[in-house]
């Protein structure tokens, strides 16, 4: 373990952040106390906030534009699952003054070239934060902002009995990509261990879609926890409860290819956080507006289950192809 | 070191942090994945962050109490900096997962009930945020959100020359407070060192005077890396330089006792940080208001020195009663 020297603050802010800034002039080059930004007229402002840590939220010697990327995009999904529009973010960045990895301007480079990156492709700006050291890991808080049409929000709270439940994209390569991160799934073809590597670092927000789904979508959330305990999140606060089918939930290739040799990974799937897909419920009447949607977006939206009454039972409940329950784990990730 | 067991997150915003949160419909009782804002029409939306960490920004054994109050107003001092009223704000809270402070639930009971005296005073109420563990020391973010008229934004970049530079209330006594908390300034008397410790654990954000300094101040910083340091970044921002008089510096009775007794500490206190007070600079036709205004709010407001044409020295230059330049440290608080 060995001290490092680091850019000044002043001169990190200056150097990395302030052109990352520089499209909303209410951000005053990230020099004046607080940002005054500009709100959008008759919108209503949506804010999220998610922290992330190394070795907790990534592995400590993730690449520095992953972990941007990811910083980035977590907190870009809540906006998606809201159905807002991204507009700014503030950040707060603490560095360790101790350890194994240097964060010099080589890092911090490569850290702000990605944010900007990400920035273009979501259109997003930085507009504030704060950069702190810290003697424990690197950790990165992102507050992002957007913008929602007043009453087009859509909340976990509406879904009825008898909605369907879908999912977007495929579910479970951040979790199986995690494993293949730390070494695993040695067995898998490269093409595939790329894919899931790079589900696993780089989520989708699915932005579009959340915009999208305001008057079909009756509730939504993004998965962060695990397919089931978020699913769960909109039972609690619908005061309903899901029955979904595992066969029916979408698997990516790689996904497919593990399950046929390990079918008890689907629990692993499942329950595992990350993938940023979104959860949504939709009622019957609007099925054939949203199998339109997904081949507008190009992207799968699939249906995998239904709202039902509460029972004494699970929150939600997974069947195999049979109809027999599969017993899952507990929950999904937990922070503590 | 132990490990600990803690409420688990759902359990812990249920009950500590949902109770904080009732005051904005928007934030869902905390329990969606973003919150949903209405805007306060024909206003500008104020935004800053401050990440505190235990070992860096408050000394690990604080009381939550106060951890809670600093985290909160250090934020707000930036709102008042830049004139805004309070409205909303967003907590991030990691906690460690090892060590030997147990963040359990009379901790998290002392810590949030401290945050709603905090809300009920300076009308501000939390709408959303993040909980996550860390192997790393306690970390608070919070990004607070105010309004301002269009235009009534305070910058530090107004100041010009011949304006006269201001400080509210006494400066040094954060500085010299965290000495006393560290067991320093023994000899001093016991209601002076209770007045020092309680100024360095809860400083006062200057909001009702940050609020009416348009139309009378040309620039104003909260003081937060230092006296010097932060007039310096006004200086910089508005291209210009100061001098200030340190005879005419502010100090409280405590800070006056303990310079009488050691006259060096006048550097401490004009580079400590974490005071909170407000410089400004105000053009001389203004003066006579800044007396009134003082007297209104029943806060000192005190003239220090003046601001100059840009030179080839330093920012900012202190001189002592003689007119001679008191040689300073290079600079105030640095987080790197």
């Amino acid at each position: 373990m060995a001290e490092h020297s680091r850019p000044g603050e002043f001169d990190l802010i200056a150097k990395f952040l302030r052109p990352l800034a520089t499209a909303e002039s209410g951000a005053a080059s990230l020099t004046d106390d607080a940002a005054v930004l500009t709100t959008k007229n008759g919108c209503r402002l949506v804010v999220t906030m998610d922290t992330l840590v190394a070795g907790v939220h990534f592995l400590e010697f993730t690449p520095p534009h992953f972990i941007a990327a990811k910083a980035l995009r977590v907190n870009l999904s809540d906006l998606a699952a809201m159905g807002a529009e991204p507009a700014y973010y503030t950040m707060s960045l603490s560095f360790p003054t101790y350890g194994e990895i240097d964060y010099d301007t080589n890092w911090m480079d490569s850290f702000s070239q990605a944010l900007s990156v990400e920035q273009d492709l979501y259109d997003i700006t930085l507009v504030g934060g704060d950069t702190v050291s810290t003697p424990g890991p690197l950790s990165i808080s992102i507050t992002a902002f957007g913008w929602v049409e007043p009453g087009q929000e859509i909340l976990r709270s509406g879904a009825n009995i008898g909605d369907i439940v879908y999912v977007s994209g495929a579910v479970g390569d951040s979790v199986l990509g995690l494993t293949a991160v730390q070494g695993g799934f040695s067995e898998l073809e490269h093409s595939y261990l790329e894919i899931i590597t790079e589900r696993h670092h780089r989520p989708q927000p699915r932005l579009n879609l959340g915009q999208r789904l305001y008057g079909l979508a009756s509730s939504a959330i993004d998965i962060s926890d695990g397919l089931v305990q978020d699913l769960g999140h909109i039972c609690k606060a619908s005061n309903v409860s899901a029955t979904i089918r595992a066969i029916d939930v979408p698997l990516s290739e790689p996904g497919m290819s593990l399950v046929q040799n390990d079918p008890d990974l689907i629990k692993t799937i499942l329950s595992g956080g990350d993938d940023y897909e979104l959860i949504f419920t939709v009622p019957p009447e609007w099925q054939q507006s949203i199998t339109s949607l997904a081949e507008e977006l190009d992207l799968s939206l699939t249906p995998i289950g239904v709202i039902e009454a509460t029972n004494q039972g699970d929150l939600v409940t997974v069947e195999d192809s049979t109809g027999t329950t599969v017993a899952m784990p507990t929950s999904g990730y937990r922070h503590f």
